[in-house]
């Protein structure tokens, strides 16, 4: 049975890296002893070995050892042997051109469908859709393919932003973006605002966290959907 | 010798469709009948016919007939036969992938090496670079490649924003992407703060508009470049 946790962002204002779910975390990784942590979306370019020593520093308080995928010489057989893995935030591209380059996607896909428990943060998000088509990273490479693990029927975009009725900025809204988004695609999007998440058991994924979340379908006006809202229930 | 205008944006805050280059268009596009405007990055998913009528009201005033691309039956040959052409803003992917899937990427390029007069916003300045890798968009498509004209040596951010020091946001800045793009890339980068444009005579590129932009260049501190600037310095 599917087991993941599929949130906006790893640290919320004021507060610091993954702080505000480390309690949805302890029960989350219960039993754990080690934790795969896959560093590949290396946010501002940080170096993996970097990255990892922060996340052990950010769950220092579950007494849980956290080990970087970069340091397996068979990734693949390291995350068949996953006890739980943690995909961290960073550039959307980066991480599936690694995954693809590294044969990886499959394997993952396959151990979080028989309920190997999963965090995702930002980009770690991203990569449970079916596409990483709805991404606001910018395209600092250019993988083979933007197909994901399909681990949940809709998009994600994280790090949702409504609108600023002051801004002056021409640029596109969040909003505009993912409606052009189904000029191309009838996969559903969810606006995963920083603070909120889905929590993936099987089939059910209900809404959790601080703020709704903003649906997009194809062709139907976009909706806030509350806290405790199953999005298992959209088409 | 090359003749382009690349411009951040079409509009800036509190003015129609192309408003504030009127009077640089003019000069720009002088003795030209009919101009032809290529329509493919469709902002907000808009059909070509309407996006062209929009080119046609805002460049009303200048007595030149619009065309779009999408009209023609032959659209390499009505590109190598362009008097002055104009790409709009929209989507990036979009625009590079409708350009690549009608091997239309190298008959622009040879036919704006040559002097046909170009203006590029948005998207249509983003093909201006070698690549797309630093487009603000979503990639709603996924092209076969992100390489884009080459007929200037940097790449484009356009619609650049500063960092908002009171933002509670935690997505990453711009600076932070465009950084980003510099652990696995070594073109330089110019930030186009809206309202700015690059005047491109030749070997000669020139900062015009109302601000200055932001330089990235590799391993060094980004800077900020005055109008008057004459990026053709720069590594």
């Amino acid at each position: 049975m599917k087991n993941l946790i599929v949130a906006s962002t790893s640290t919320i204002y004021g507060s610091s890296f993954l702080e505000y779910l480390l309690e949805e975390l302890r029960e989350h990784f219960q039993g754990i002893q080690t934790l795969l942590f896959i560093p590949f979306a290396r946010p501002g370019g940080i170096s993996y070995d970097a990255y990892t020593d922060h996340v052990r520093e950010g769950l220092e308080k579950l007494k849980i050892e956290v080990k970087g995928l970069h340091e397996f010489e068979d990734q693949i057989k390291a995350v068949e042997e996953a006890e739980g893995i943690f995909t961290g935030g960073g550039n959307t591209f980066v991480l599936i051109n690694e995954l693809q380059k590294k044969n990886l996607i499959e394997p993952l896909a396959e151990v979080l469908r028989k309920g190997v428990p999963y965090l995702g943060t930002s980009a770690g998000s991203n990569i449970v859709g079916p596409t990483v088509n709805t991404t606001n990273d910018m395209p600092i490479v250019h993988p083979l393919s933007l197909k994901a693990l399909g681990l949940i029927p809709f998009n994600i975009n994280p790090h949702y932003l409504d609108p600023d009725p002051d801004s002056r900025h021409k640029g596109e809204t969040r909003e505009t973006r993912i409606k052009e988004f189904h000029c191309f695609n009838d996969t559903t999007v969810i606006g995963l605002r920083e603070g909120s998440w889905i929590s993936v058991k099987g089939d059910q994924m209900i809404l959790k966290g601080t703020h709704a979340a903003r649906v997009f379908i194809k062709n139907e006006e976009p909706f806030e959907a509350d806290q405790g809202f199953d999005l298992s229930q959209l088409p």
